[in-house]
């Protein structure tokens, strides 16, 4: 008999969900063909392990999980993972990026990063260089775990916006000049 | 009879004879069957008008200026027009863009533009604005020539690399947040 194609349905995960692992229960309903010969519509609750570092796209098969039909092989249900937007973090690869915004004066003066990572924990970063617009500052091993290689992180790398004055009186640019000059 | 596929040559051409449009002569050797049935070798100047305007991938044909070849029809040659690399200017579509080197102090302080455009005028653009790593000074109709609509100009769009100062004493960081705050 032949099979019926593979059901894809997407499953959203969080990059908590993501970084740490977890493990979601998705309720399915489905036909089957009961001893009788007669359709009936039966619930199941199916397990996936979401293993920490998983990436997008990473694909988990149910086999033979689809509607029962008389002489047909029921199709594979399979989910896809998706990573939902965060608010602070971005993912490239095995790294997670972040982007803070500060003033020119933290730029120029020193600035301290305080972050919360994505298992809750607190980070202190003091930057004493001069945080240039292109400046990032690599914090080793702070980014996600790599799936099959458990003992490997990537990093997180921070970003800088800086906001500069909108404008500054004659006072301050001969103040700058001055300043920047020496 | 069948005719022979076209022939396609590359014609690098300077943003600055895209900007004021050219002539280029090009001097081809083609086998032609003479009068009595023989093959000889003709060598022939191809006249090509660069339209100011023209951009990267405009085809030019000359009919049936391959070889000639008993019972085929010679071949069209076909000249690509492709965009050599500039040192002042990158173009996007009809947009002229140049990224000027600056640093913070220039930055913050006030700035003047002094361009050379491609046809060689002298340009002067004071910047009364500080400028941000993101700022972009546009001058209206200084960018590149619209081929089919000659009374319509791109724009030219100035951007800036700002150099920070590699490292400020503690003197300048008291200093710069002083003026900063203000």
């Amino acid at each position: 008999p032949r099979k019926a194609p593979p059901i894809e349905n997407t499953l959203p995960c969080s990059l908590e969900d993501l970084y740490k692992g977890t493990t979601k229960k998705m309720k399915i309903s489905r036909e089957i063909v009961d001893a009788s010969g007669r359709m009936t519509t039966v619930e199941e609750i199916l397990t996936i392990e979401i293993k920490p570092g998983w990436k997008k796209g990473t694909k988990i098969t149910f086999p033979e999980k689809g509607n029962e039909q008389p002489n047909v092989i029921p199709s594979d249900l399979v989910f896809v993972v998706d990573e939902k937007p965060h608010a602070t973090f971005t993912r490239e690869g095995s790294d997670l990026i972040v982007t803070q915004k500060i003033s020119l004066a933290e730029a120029l003066t020193g600035y301290t990063v305080h972050l919360t990572t994505l298992d809750g924990r607190s980070l202190t970063i003091p930057i004493n260089n001069v945080i240039h617009p292109n400046y990032e500052e690599v914090v080793p091993r702070e980014g996600m775990p790599v799936s099959k290689e458990p003992s490997r992180r990537g990093n997180l790398r921070i970003k800088f916006n800086i906001k500069f004055p909108s404008r500054l009186n004659a006072e301050q640019k001969t103040g700058m000049k001055k300043l920047l000059a020496s």
